[in-house]
């Protein structure tokens, strides 16, 4: 294994997304204990991996029902065997024809937010979908607000006049946790969510409309809070990998991150304190987190014996253009480097860095594809 | 014409990235009129567009001699006929092999910020190739600052000492003009980058390196300053198409720009005067800049009979998530759109669009690929 782990640095000569199986399959069965223990239905999210390869590792840990984020996605999931899929965006109603023919298919869900794309969509249906009502908790990226339950009840009366839509319950994305930091912080956030959209089913209820499941699941939430609180399914997605930004929330620790960019040192400016490597936005992708002052693209390890090691204290991506990553050092790690040398980088976000790659290589040198290959 | 475009714009499903031809190639013919009037080479940088069909519309504007950002780059257009490339980007060593092979087949062109990089590149050649230093003109991204000529002058004896590596002069990326405004701004600080590099120049002649040529060339001076200098090669990329960031720079008006991502409205939130479209980080990259006090990842057009119209007053997108944007919108304009309504959005970084969107489907309804495809 030493010999062979040695031959997969050694070999690498470009930007090289990394993935450490074990460490992935702990996370995905860490979660899928966890929503077991509390009796919550899991719908891992997998547009974080978009990989059916890693699909068929959640199904062997006794997942049948997926989330996606597009039609594309639940496509591609679908040619791969899974038959429970719930669209977890908005309803696109020019994508109608081609909701409706995938369900023909398989079991699908899909979320609304508004009457226009209810009509829009099942004006083309031929087969039954299950329909949830999106709700915004406080991420304020879309859903009809919790509050405004009145908009809630006209959608989701919409929706039981319509033949062939099954209203499911309330969905909610409570990506407002990712500007919180520790779980005193995010379960707080969290609880705030739960009792908001507990509070409009209950409205909704009192209407008439019954019964409603309660599906949520943003990452920090889902791997900090012990109590999940009163709901019905669970659906994170980018805990299968995890990535710089949720370590630095502390949803993981960095030896729970999954994936990492293997890219060569090009240039050291020791003066400034940085070296540049070949990976550069069309990688790693141009998001960040704020560490202290400064934005972090990304962690930087140095490949060990068995794996591609722990973050360098104080170093981190510091700027990013098209190819080129300028990474900030500390001194005595600047040091050690030499042109030629190999860095690994923890990715701020490991979604899209996984867009961009399109491909993993497993620390056993094994290649995996994803939907975009 | 009318119809068949009015067909394009109706059966747009998902995020489509559209292609002005006239708009693209009148850019191409703008900058390469200017570069022959100066009398000076010009080598365009086909990292924006990365389309081998595009790439036929410069040779059919004269080009012969290519800039890229990327080995893998180089392989693709090298296989699609061009035979005059030079990768932009510090030599990577680790893919000295793979250069070999490609300077056995093709005129190449390599940039050397270190003596490492000469000698484990140079261990592999077989075939002579051109070499340039890398020169930091105060962009401070990656480069030997023009003012440390002894480094420089180190690097090119090296060079000269090697005999498959051709010394042909220094060159630079000039790319902190990106923080200007206007054309005053821009080319003073183009003057000082060329006064810079001219500097390093004289010194390195006055030691007995010589003769150097100087190949420089980022989209805002290439376009807005009438008088380009004492300089050899001119290397811009960004022109083909421009974007939102270049039209608030001023290197070029909205109409300039050729390529705007089409995308569904799936969401309507007029008490924060939002709307949300199908359309995010995974297909516009999550790059923005700074307009006012707000970040915009693009501007946002309402598509026209004959185009996608210009950019709206006001308008902007706000943020991105993996697959949703969030559109600022002024009331009149939030108040014309419908559910299922087509934007279009003038990216701020249409590189990175480009890497992740593959394709390109032209305003004639004709799809193109790039070498992501």
């Amino acid at each position: 294994m030493y010999n062979k782990r040695m031959n997969l640095f050694t070999d690498i000569q470009k930007p090289t997304l990394l993935l450490n199986e074990a460490v992935v399959r702990a996370n995905i069965e860490r979660m899928t204990a966890k929503a077991r223990a509390a009796g919550i239905a899991f719908r891992p999210h997998f547009k974080t991996h978009q990989s059916a390869e890693i699909g068929e590792w959640f199904r062997a840990a006794g997942v049948q029902a997926i989330t996606v984020s597009s039609v594309d996605m639940a496509l591609y999931f679908a040619d791969h065997g899974w038959r429970d899929i719930t669209i977890a965006f908005s309803a696109n109603p020019r994508q109608a024809e081609t909701i409706a023919q995938l369900a023909e298919k398989i079991h699908l869900g899909l979320l609304f937010e508004n009457i226009e794309s209810v009509q829009q969509i099942s004006a083309k249906l031929r087969a039954p979908i299950d329909a949830w009502i999106k709700i915004d908790v406080g991420a304020h990226r879309t859903g009809i607000p919790a509050t405004e339950t009145e908009q809630a009840r006209r959608v989701a009366v919409a929706i039981q006049n319509t033949p062939l839509l099954r209203l499911k319950g309330l969905l909610t994305h409570a990506g407002h946790t990712y500007t919180a930091r520790g779980a005193a912080q995010v379960c707080q956030l969290y609880a705030q969510s739960i009792e908001r959209i507990s509070t409009a089913r209950r409205a909704l209820q009192t209407g008439g409309i019954t019964p409603l499941l309660i599906s949520v699941g943003d990452t920090p939430a889902s791997s900090l809070c012990a109590d999940l609180g009163a709901i019905d399914e669970l659906r994170p997605g980018n805990f299968v990998f995890y990535d710089a930004t949720q370590a630095h929330i502390g949803s993981c620790t960095p030896a729970q991150i999954g994936v990492a960019l293997a890219c060569p040192v090009v240039a050291l400016h020791p003066e400034r304190s940085e070296a540049v490597i070949y990976g550069g936005a069309v990688h790693l992708s141009k998001d960040f987190f704020m560490e202290d002052d400064h934005r972090a693209y990304g962690w930087v390890t140095l490949p060990q014996e068995t794996d591609w090691g722990a973050p360098l204290p104080g170093a981190y991506v510091a700027s990013l253009s098209q190819e080129h990553g300028i990474l900030h050092l500390p001194e005595a790690d600047l040091a050690r480097l030499r042109i030629g040398d190999l860095v690994c980088i923890l990715p701020a976000h490991s979604c899209l860095t996984v867009t961009l790659m399109k491909r993993y290589l497993t620390l056993g040198g094994r290649w995996m594809d994803t939907l975009n290959v």
